[in-house]
């Protein structure tokens, strides 16, 4: 959920100084249009990682704006009188009026996750909180408010970096709070826990904008773009109109850097070397489904990625490892018309395999957010609500303890045609080649945006995505297996610490 | 939540005879179209009470329509397959195909309530499962379903006299299982765990329907009529249409018999009798008010009534008895200007006392779903979804520790033709009664519809409505003084349980 804000975005300075005059200059406009017509408030919350540019962009924003109808509210301790009144009323009695724009620097938010960092309490007194913060909010957007929820992001490395890069300034070293320290410990919960209320929370009257906190340029023209886009609707639309449920978090980014462009897609492996790695992934695999504790588990693994991109290769490889009692294959085509007359998510549900078990789907039920998507075989606000669906269907796969691995073999637009024109030159590989992928090759821009998008919604800590460079096969089959048995290990390591 | 369904709804054997052919046939018509245009599947659900007749009720729908194209389902103790899969993969692998009925005896709402009312996990669990339920209902609604929620109901006094009478009868003692009896023990666990899931989980999309069960005519008529017309409703329209967020579990009645008619208007109290009682209850207030343990705690009282019911009066008997430091009394006029500038709530949350304290609302929150309502004033969208943003607003206070008491003073029209008249001869009463109470008095019954629907979706058992029979003042004063009382002793009395 958060990969596409760890692939170093970034923005010139002569850009940002180009572009920033007319944004300033149409945010006030847009303020003082919100100001007059007064008919809705602005809620800013600003949360994630600390050192990822929280305070400078609120900083920023009050210089580009009009502070005089603005207020940075921050919420750390509760005030006795706070403590003395139910908790949701500290924000109540801080909410801007109308027509006045309100960030909430901490808020309920940071107030639920860290009670859940520090271990105050468990998931499911997380998740009341996450369903009171839905109410809450549905509430004050039904109410007009427009509500803006921004989480920066660092990666791990890139925090620890800047955490460094501060403290060794003696400018800087003051900003420096144990609270940041002990977060810089507690990085990988703060992540963990954040992705299950931005999954959760992320709705389509107030999503989560993911902001990579890395540039400060990139940063502060994405915040003030959204700002100006989300203030500019509110604007236009008085009675906030019913949308397709949007759903799931989704990193900003300026269109053209996305995930699948950061990945090298020339690293391969020598034949020997593949070999070698090969049968030891395979002996590796199969030892692990043998294993005892896999009787807690069961394997699903999701196979995806470009026309000719190798799926049925590395299908085969993995399969070859194992005992045909233990894994099924279910290759997924088009419904057929017992599964058309049931919802979606049905025909996968019959074929998730029981504990000990290992099911292999060979394209899944992604398909609705990927081709159904771009061929227009279902609406909008179908593929839409599908990404949250789906994130709940895979979380009671993995609240059961099943391993959910997924796969995007990913290549580029010339080695698929190479190897097109391969399979059509081999009488026994022809069958492999038909219209529909030439045809689909040309939707090759609408499905890498498809992509990225998915990815960016259903790449979770609990069933996160591995994109696999595919130009080259062996070193695809063989991520693909190391995958696989890292995934089974780490559940397995997890049951140990139980 | 389910007073409505506690107030003897029946229906003579003439009038049922002569509604069921008509019934029948329409039903039969709607499941077969249904099943040709093979668009929707129905998804049934049948929870409640033991011994309300939901078995009954099943049968008789077997009977009506025509069950090949319905499937009862039961579900009770775990198949070994079944525990072998994530929880849900039980009831997905049971749904009916699209065209078909499936009646769903025993569900997730069933596994739930069990759980709780066992003591298996704790709120936070509980409100966990209530969230999935309604993300599963989303989707399956999104994909075409159409879902019933009927919560078959008795009073406690109801249901022991059902089970005795099923004892006492040998033709019938067998249907007594243990689980019955257990039952009976549980059932102030089960009803108080069952309101907040049906709070929780009534959706536009997916109500619930309460159903009084003692008498079989009347339970079989609502059921049957509401299946009719919510089936007619999704064959008249194949896509889902957004409506207006409705809220909170509504008792079905027949539009008569209301609880307000359930109020026996003529009791009263004599002078001498009504002196002693309004200085005991006094004392005990102030008492009660002053106690340690009202620390933890703090009061909210509000006011609705009729106009002319008499709230000014039992207002100024119950501050009579405190020390002015201790309480604020808070009228509720038109909002003003900084009010109008916040979302509806805010100026309620403004006054909510800090724990210790007391505070008298005279009109409140309510009167978006009372004169707001009726005069137009918001939007029916806006009153509809107040429903539960003010379930949402009381859980909030009262988990808090706030004892939160509501009072509906109920006179009937005569007596406050009476008292209008009365009030306009004497001077010092005159400002009193103005062309505005006259003309709310010309929309009595839309009053009447209002008050029952607001008592039906906003009667929790944290914060229920008290309804005062108010055509004697003496006796609707003491039994606000005695209801404050007994609700603050069992606040204190609940303290010492922990």
């Amino acid at each position: 959920m958060f990969e596409s804000a760890e692939i170093g975005h970034a923005i010139d300075d002569e850009t940002y100084e180009a572009a920033v005059p007319a944004l300033r200059e149409a945010l006030l406009d847009a303020q003082y249009d919100l100001h007059e017509q007064a008919g809705r408030q602005v809620i800013v919350l600003i949360n994630g990682i600390e050192g990822a540019g929280k305070g400078e962009t609120v900083k920023l924003l009050n210089e580009w704006m009009d502070p005089r109808y603005i207020e940075v509210r921050t919420f750390d301790q509760q005030t006795d009188e706070e403590l003395a009144h139910p908790p949701v009323w500290r924000y109540w009695r801080q909410l801007p009026a109308k027509g006045r724009i309100g960030i909430f620097f901490g808020n309920w938010y940071s107030q639920m996750l860290q009670g859940r960092v520090h271990g105050r309490f468990k998931d499911a007194v997380l998740d009341q909180a996450i369903s009171g913060a839905e109410r809450l909010e549905k509430m004050l957007c039904d109410e007009g408010a427009v509500i803006f929820k921004f989480w920066f992001h660092l990666s791990k490395r890139q925090m620890k970096l800047r955490l460094k890069t501060l403290k060794d300034d003696p400018l800087h070293s003051w900003r420096i709070s144990p609270l940041d320290w002990q977060q810089s410990r507690t990085y990988d919960k703060f992540v963990r826990f954040g992705e299950r209320v931005l999954r959760r929370t992320s709705r389509e009257y107030a999503p989560w904008h993911v902001i990579e906190g890395v540039d400060a340029n990139y940063r502060s023209l994405t915040v003030g773009r959204l700002l100006l886009e989300g203030m500019q609707a509110a604007l236009n639309k008085v009675e906030p109109e019913p949308k397709p449920q949007s759903s799931g978090p989704v990193a900003s980014h300026d269109g053209e850097l996305t995930l699948l462009d950061s990945l090298d897609l020339s690293v391969s492996l020598e034949k020997d070397d593949y070999k070698e790695a090969l049968i030891t992934e395979q002996a590796r695999l199969s030892g692990n489904l043998r294993d005892k504790r896999m009787k807690r588990h069961a394997l699903v693994a999701v196979f995806e990625g470009n026309d000719a991109a190798g799926k049925g290769g590395a299908i085969r490889r993995v399969a070859a490892a194992l005992d045909p009692r233990q894994y099924a294959i279910v290759p997924i085509a088009a419904p057929t018309q017992d599964e058309r007359a049931q919802p979606y998510l049905w025909r996968f549900w019959r074929q998730i395999p029981a504990r000990g078990k290992f099911t292999i789907f060979d394209r899944s039920w992604y398909g609705r957010v990927l081709v159904e998507r771009v061929e227009g075989l279902c609406s909008q606000s179908d593929w839409m609500r599908a990404y949250s669906e789906i994130n709940d269907f895979e979380e009671q796969l993995t609240d059961f303890g099943l391993v959910v691995v997924k796969f995007w073999l990913a290549i580029d637009e010339q080695t698929q045609l190479t190897r097109f024109e391969e399979r059509e030159k081999i009488p026994f590989k022809r069958y492999k080649i038909t219209e529909d992928d030439w045809r689909n090759r040309n939707k090759w821009p609408q499905y890498r945006e498809a992509v990225g998008e998915m990815v960016d919604r259903t790449s979770t800590e609990i069933a996160p995505w591995t994109l696999v460079e595919a130009n080259d096969k062996r070193w695809a089959r063989v991520k693909v297996l190391r995958t696989l048995n890292e995934a089974l290990e780490a559940a397995f390591a997890k049951d140990k610490k139980k």
